[in-house]
């Protein structure tokens, strides 16, 4: 037995008792005749005191202790004269009679404290050792409450956990898979799912009932910020469920998890905002409701006085900021640089100024009467002191998501997304197809087993571009924490489904043949959900980035520099899996 | 809202309730003017009635339906005339007042009922329907169920499940790596780990202190009987703890889940072999005890009576049956057919049965005289009506592994071996390595992180076979369900282990930098365990082979027919790997 308490326990009530305990060297420091060692381990830091008088040869030893080595202390619990009230163990101390080296350790790369880090770069390389900072242990244990508490939640609910297969086939539908040969069938490989979609809807057509698991997801993608290869999902389906029996079960979770990991009560039912509205109102599907600053259209209002910008727009509309009309011109031309900046691509941005009078002072004063510019003061319901910023273009889509980004930073700047307010909302009626230009053809929005709403099924033949499905996010804060929808259990509508995404009947039944068939035997109808873990926990963590609540991320290459994969196989490996690597292609 | 109740659920007490049922068809039968529906779910079945007198065109709808369709009834609940005490809603009926076919149903091509599967290959490809059959649906509930208590105890203790990486490294050391090419690095490959076992330590590195995940791990191995290319491991780690520490906690989470998930009080400590003793007495470092028939080595007895076999023999020994004296000739002729099959490979099987007035009458009465015999009867302990059953051979060990296999065999014939007993056993101080003719050198015989035992550490040098290692397994019912060590963290000890087993220091570098990098940091002392959840869910259930208790297993040849993966990739995704397929090799 290595230790008798770990270094988070002992408190005042431990006084007297003989303890021992083991952990790493935080630091030490030599006041007088006294060497005092902190301990760290997972649960704690605990003062240690060696005392020249008492025990000068311990005290010599304690003092050659580096920062990260692991000793054993074995000593008695003491009050201590200068109480720590930062530390939950700082009103004691141990008084060392032993002092063992379990281990000695060189110089760490950084130090491990939470606001040291040494930088991206050596924090990957080091992971084991940037794990040890508190700040980041402690994502990993909010990313294990949350999983225990889901299971919880869902086993409460009937729900089963039944893991899927992890090799299975590859559908060129969509992300790229991963792939992995088969040595034992040459020339042929399974994929790792990018989801278990087919699977879970499967285990319905089995009459599972209710499924979840928690389960990793794989996705060959040109990594963007935040993306990682490997990924995880809550993934959920119902049978014998309609939308609404999913949004209450699902929203009902989410209130557990708040409550429990947060200690936040969330109010029910959940805003519900239509997929049109949502980019109507905010020029997303995500809209952060933290805050106001609903778009206004400002087509009737504005067009036609003689600003050719705003006359050849296909859009026009505006945020209004309370109270920032004091914004300085700099501050105005920054905003504009940053809607101009490339990732964005406004062509320029307007503004006006609501003043104490009432008057309205605007960017464009030459072109619009005030008259004009009360009717638009009017139409954002604007007071004096507010700011009104606007967007034109000649894509109304794009130019709404160039209004989303704008609204987003006005509302960072004027202090309007607080981390630790939650607003929680479902997005529904999404459209069933989006248009891509890349294939030129109509592309699944969420995937090809979503459910159509039935009142739209008619336009299928006639206007497939308008059809709605039964689908729906879960947003908080202006994140996609999760979506899901009512899946198609009739074997003939998916087919035409397949048929309008552009399948030739032989390559359906070749890539989702067996999903088919299964319908042909009595399929429920049935629907589900799946929540990105590592989005949600980030959420709930405060996080910028959702790779400090995971132990070992990949960087923007895919790689992992920790483990420096992946890497260049044996030629022998290759000459089992007949294998070769092909010469690079002329560019 | 499809129902208001599922099939499993309405009792006498709900007699009058207007109630709404979705389900399957279990069966029709027709009786006079009454047709009867049984409707399955996942929670039970419960049988509607349709009567031609209150409404006839219902039940001719209702006569019309197929097993497995999906339907949906609303009726009232009735008190049955005729009870089944065998259906926990067999004291009530439904009289349908409404039936909605929610989807029809092809026939299927087996019944779906417990004692009807139309044999492995018919179920596996339609394994969405082999799971509505209630005896492997079972299984899934049951497997859910442990996974669930497991996380329960293993949180209570402090646990972190912290997920690991599925893309990582390639570590062509013991089995074989499925492998993934990556896109993004052309050439270059991650593999899927076989455990997480140095990510695991890296955790303990990083301070975890106590970590567990149920992960999927993979093995490209040639596939025998009851392995899967992906099976799910409990996998455990912990920091600051000697064997005891692990062996203690471990103890309890069996005795919880037997609890739990059997209703059976374990006896606390499990009995504990050294694996030198589970060989000589059993044969096997996995014995069933069950049921005794100890092994009696009779070299000293039976050597030197002129029965050359014997004679010549590196290795004699048997076991007694009790009380199978009355075996007959074509009985034990038959055993010797059992032990003489190329799995097995013994050259023959000497017996003796002691007979009521206590001589023993053996196959080889003429190279011995009674009182030779009477001295082996003693050597056994046996008595009147028991047989003795000898093998012999130039091999110590090989002659021992084949009378486990006649042990095993004693035990099935005469009842020792009941499915709901249970016998948990600690095999402990395995060797550290053992010697591969395949590689003619040293391997590890758990894997190379493996600490020596302390008192073994001076004969790496001179006599590396005979050290021990702190290496234990979990063994119930002869079934290895798990097994662990303490692990080495000092990096120079690491190091010479690497070397014993001939890893040049670039390749052991090359392959393990990461794991001696980070022990250079302060590594605490620490160990672990990893179960077999497949085996563990199948011991549990009763089950022969682990494939019942995985909802989508593969095949021998690896394959998942009901998927048809793996599969031929198209010609694009091998140009965006950069890959080719190789010729076939000359045979």
């Amino acid at each position: 037995m290595y230790r008798t308490n770990t270094c988070g326990e002992l408190r005042l009530a431990d006084a007297g008792r003989e303890v021992t305990l083991a952990g790493w060297v935080q630091r030490t420091r030599k006041m007088g005749g006294m060497t005092f060692v902190d301990m760290r381990d997972r649960y704690g830091i605990t003062q240690v005191v060696f005392n020249v008088e008492t025990n000068p040869e311990l005290q010599e030893k304690a003092n050659k202790l580096g920062r990260e080595y692991v000793i054993q202390v074995k000593g008695h619990v003491a009050e201590r004269t200068s109480k720590n009230p930062k530390n939950p163990t700082g009103d004691i101390e141990i008084i060392a009679d032993e002092l063992n080296i379990l281990n000695a350790s060189e110089l760490p790369p950084f130090t491990i404290e939470d606001d040291t880090d040494g930088g991206d770069d050596i924090r990957m390389k080091y992971r084991y050792l940037d794990l040890r900072r508190p700040a980041v242990r402690r994502n990993l244990e909010l990313r294990h409450r949350m999983t225990m508490e889901t299971r919880r939640y869902l086993d409460s609910k009937g729900f089963l956990e039944i893991e899927t297969p992890m090799l299975v086939g590859s559908t060129p539908e969509g992300a790229r898979d991963f792939v992995v040969p088969s040595r034992m069938n040459p020339g042929q490989f399974y994929a790792l799912p990018q989801s278990p979609q087919t699977l879970k809807q499967l285990l319905m057509v089995s009459g599972m009932d209710r499924y979840f698991q928690i389960v990793k997801c794989f996705r060959d993608e040109d990594l963007r910020a935040d993306r990682q290869p490997e990924f995880t999902q809550i993934d959920c389906e119902m049978s014998y469920v309609d939308q609404e029996d999913i949004l209450d079960l699902f929203e009902g979770m989410a209130v557990h998890l708040f409550k429990e990991l947060r200690g936040v009560e969330l109010k029910r039912p959940f805003k519900r905002m239509s997929w049109d509205d949502a980019m109507r109102l905010y020029g997303s599907d995500k809209p952060d409701l933290r805050f106001g600053m609903q778009f206004v259209e400002l087509m009737d209002i504005m067009k036609g006085h003689g600003f050719s910008v705003f006359d050849n727009a296909a859009y026009i509309g505006g945020i209004c900021a309370k109270g920032a009309a004091t914004y300085t011109r700099k501050q105005l031309d920054q905003l504009t640089e940053y809607v101009k900046r490339p990732q964005i691509g406004a062509k320029g941005m307007v503004y006006a100024r609501v003043e104490a009078d009432g008057n309205v002072k605007s960017s464009v004063d030459k072109f619009y009467s005030q008259e004009v510019l009360q009717e638009m003061k009017k139409a954002f319901g604007a007071e004096p002191g507010d700011l009104i910023l606007i967007l034109s273009g000649d894509d109304a889509m794009k130019t709404r998501k160039q209004l989303c980004e704008l609204r987003l930073e006005m509302g960072n700047q004027l202090g309007l997304r607080d981390k630790n307010q939650f607003a929680c909302l479902w997005v529904v009626d999404f459209p069933m197809f989006e248009w891509s230009d890349e294939e030129q053809r109509l592309m699944a929005m969420h995937h090809p087993f979503t459910n159509p709403k039935k009142e739209d099924i008619p336009l299928l033949d006639t206007d497939p571009a308008a059809v709605r499905a039964d689908a729906y996010d879960m947003v908080i804060n202006g994140v996609e924490v999760g979506g899901g929808s009512i899946r198609i259990h009739d074997s003939a509508l998916q087919a035409k489904m397949f048929e309008i995404l552009g399948f030739t009947p032989e390559r359906a039944r070749e890539q989702f043949g067996f999903l088919m068939n299964a319908f042909k035997y009595g399929a429920p109808p049935h629907g589900g959900l799946a929540y990105g873990l590592d989005r949600w926990v980030s959420l709930f963590a405060g996080l910028d980035s959702i790779r400090d609540c995971i132990a070992f991320p990949k960087n923007n290459s895919g790689r992992d520099v920790m483990l420096d994969a992946p890497a260049p196989l044996d030629q022998k490996q290759l000459d089992e899996l007949q294998l070769e690597i092909a010469p690079e292609p002329e560019k």
